[in-house]
């Protein structure tokens, strides 16, 4: 063995054939080493892919400790459901059924307080009309005889199994009762198959109906009482950090646009102009969540009939403008480069514009985050279109500035003549203005779609009757003059 | 009676008040009407409401036929396992326990031939390997006393519990195993909570292993045998559908640009035009198909194998070009009226721009359809880009396009003096081309997005193996020249 170790690289092991000829025995210390080497590799990437993922679920949960929570809360629920279980009388009463309660906690468990109580009504309710049907359909066919029995209940279950599916499909009903639907047709089935077996219908109906709402109703107060979490609250969240992520992607590209080519730090504003790729596609999101928000009851800072459906309007006008954006950010890296005269010429106006169009997002985000109608706002609106008349007014001068520079430029004047008659080099051809011109445009066009915004916005403070913001400026000159007015904010 | 209704409106009826005085009575009727037909218009505004979902419903049957046979299928399914707990022999086997049989059914039979696939297989592995843990964690529980006994359980099912809901959140497993997770739960604290009650733990496993089996298989064998839908071709088609949306909505937006005002039938093509809104949110629709996709055996045109997330990369790009196409809508009704020389000068180059980008969209999504490389695509993409130089080249002449009028325009010269050296009013101003310049900038960066998409299907065509398609000119004419070539085709 030791010399087998020592000597592989020396020694050849031989072996003498019949025909006379030998051949060199390839040592298999080789291939195992290979195999051996083949299989460290394999055991070496899953480990390595084994621990990507955790670190992978390491940072979900650190990023986002309302998960975590969640995860606990449905472990509690369950050994709680468990102990019902474990309780002789409940035992005795419901027998192996008493494990439709523990069933109920895992399916009904949701994220969120409205996912969790739209699905505990929807199956609470769905099981009360199933077994009252599957109820009414089993006395039928034990009244019309033992042979139109069974076909009387197959026909039953296939009709309204057929009938419950279909209603899934209608857009109205899948938002809403697509659970409840699914728990239809389960218990509707259960009760008339097993109605055919077991002669204790009625036991068998009150006691699912009853574990069913031992189960829902612990989930629902667990999901309300520890550390609640509101799809209606997300929502809002998600609403006003989505019309942040715009401002500063606007921002971001257009600065970038206009940056010196001296200073080119791209990466450190990217991640903030990237922002609005993710809110071109939340459309599914909000809608689920506006969905799951008009379950729930009044919370915090949102009141019984909270108007959730205005939050996808808004949603809507959001995506607008980033698809606006999107666009913009072609054109921000292009290749084309514009006069630097005129560029120059217009740089303020557009960094204006496109500063005062963040300031309305912000003012909205705000206004959202805070729900207090703004002051501000129509102001900040003014000041936006504003700068859009003001950058229209320079373009209807344009190509031909020579005969109105603002004062406001700090442009040296030597790339372009300052008077006399125009000559043809001045006039830039359309291909050259073209990246400049559509960025021009589409900030003017984005203007247009925040107004939109600000209107859905606007819409919404009226709909939940958002108070004005109080004035901390006007307040305190107020309470300098008048004294007793402190008095009215407390 | 009859008095009272016959009188009404000429008899009153008074009261001789205590204090001499006489009042009239209101005759009760009037209130009574009032009530009736409060009530009656109640009914009907239920009634409508009815007839107008059962209408919604009906349309959606004759629009998409294979939505009510996925109904009838599940409502044979579920006739079917029923016949199975009708059978002696298995309920003598299972008891009450055959209902989950028919509760695997309702659960698992989706729509699609992968949806239910990925169901099944989770609904089966997953309750497998939570089986085996549960009579595990059932032993170890026994073998440490009965004091500890409870207390392992219970802990068992909070962590075994926590740590799947966690796992639900982490986007890899959420895609693919979300189900999976939540029956693992359910089977784990099913098994180990029955366990401290029942002693007949494997027999339980067992049976709710089994008849989940014999659930998942008929719901497997029935949505592959009777009329399958698969979520593979739904993508596919889906894709192919979008593309030619895109080429509508793009034709459609600039055409209506370049309509001369005399025949404004808006209407007609509006509902075209408008196609590009449906493909901005198809994200999430797509990302569920393909992942269905990934569950389904070979079938049609489509290899075990098939590269389904190539298609959600099509996707992506596609959505990127309606992004597009949505910014470049927003220009075509503006109000401001490009001079009309201009506008008369780049008409045609902006319609052979944009006809030639409807060609390579849809001559892609031919190529998608029929699953065969396109000969025709390399030569469209090429006169796609010839179309946006020749548009760049006539830019680089522009405004003062009287150096250069392109012969092949067909407007009267009588809005642009043909010669003769440069008049102020013919260098529009900047605003006046605003909307024009937009436009051709936007068609400009659409053509380039489209070629992100003839990349992306050109990689697809290269992952999936599609066949050159068979040039029937090229071939008639080769048949012609050697008859012999025609064996080769069958």
């Amino acid at each position: 063995m030791v010399m087998d170790k020592e000597g592989v690289s020396s020694l050849e092991w031989r072996i003498n054939l019949p025909n006379g000829t030998s051949e060199t025995l390839v040592p298999r210390s080789g291939s195992i080493c290979r195999m051996w080497l083949g299989l460290k590799c394999h055991v070496e990437g899953i480990l390595l892919k084994a621990r990507r993922f955790l670190e992978k679920a390491w940072k979900l949960a650190v990023d986002e400790p309302s998960k975590v929570i969640h995860c606990v809360k449905v472990g509690v629920a369950l050994s709680l459901v468990s102990l019902f279980y474990y309780m002789r009388p409940l035992y005795d009463g419901f027998g192996g059924n008493a494990l439709w309660a523990v069933m109920t906690v895992v399916v009904v468990f949701e994220y969120s307080v409205g996912a969790t109580l739209s699905k505990s009504v929807n199956r609470a309710t769905a099981t009360f009309i199933a077994g009252l049907l599957g109820v009414g359909v089993h006395w039928l066919a034990t009244q019309s005889g033992e042979k139109l029995e069974p076909i009387i209940l197959g026909f039953s279950v296939f009709l309204f199994a057929s009938a419950a599916t279909f209603s899934r499909f209608i857009p109205s009903v899948k938002a809403r009762f697509d659970y409840g639907a699914m728990i239809f047709i389960l218990t509707f089935s259960f009760v008339s198959v097993s109605g055919y077996r077991i002669d204790r219908l009625f036991e068998l109906s009150y006691q699912r109906f009853f574990t069913i709402a031992i189960g829902t109703s612990l989930c629902i107060m667990i999901s309300i009482i520890i550390f609640p979490i509101w799809a209606g609250s997300d929502l809002h969240n998600l609403i006003y950090h989505n019309l942040e992520k715009l401002s500063d992607s606007l921002q971001g590209s257009v600065a970038e646009y206009f940056r010196d080519d001296g200073t080119e730090s791209k990466e450190d504003c990217d991640s903030k102009v990237q922002g609005y790729k993710c809110v071109l596609n939340s459309k599914a999101t909000e809608e689920s969540m506006a969905n799951f928000a008009s379950w729930e009851p009044p919370h915090g800072r949102f009141n019984f009939g909270h108007p959730w459906k205005q939050y996808l309007k808004i949603g809507e006008a959001i995506r607008s403008c980033a698809c606006c954006i999107e666009t913009l950010n072609s054109f921000v890296y292009s290749e084309v480069e514009a006069p630097a005269h005129l560029k120059e010429h217009l740089k303020h106006l557009c960094m204006t514009l496109s500063s005062t169009s963040s300031n309305v997002l912000n003012e909205l985000a705000v206004t959202l985050k805070s729900m207090k109608k703004s002051l501000k706002i129509d102001f900040l609106v003014e000041e936006m279109n504003f700068a859009v008349q003001e950058l229209q007014k320079t373009l209807k001068t344009l190509p031909n500035h020579h005969i109105m520079r603002p004062p406001l430029t700090t442009q040296t004047t030597d790339d372009a003549p300052s008077g006399g008659p125009i000559t043809e080099p001045i006039v830039p051809t359309l291909i050259e203005i073209l990246p400049l011109a559509t960025l021009v445009s589409l900030l003017i066009e984005n203007a247009a779609r925040i107004e939109g915004i600000a209107d859905a916005v606007d819409e919404l403070a009226g709909l939940a009757e958002f108070q004005p913001a109080i004035d901390k400026k006007t307040n305190q000159s107020q309470q300098a003059k008048n004294p007793s007015a402190d008095n009215q904010d407390h």
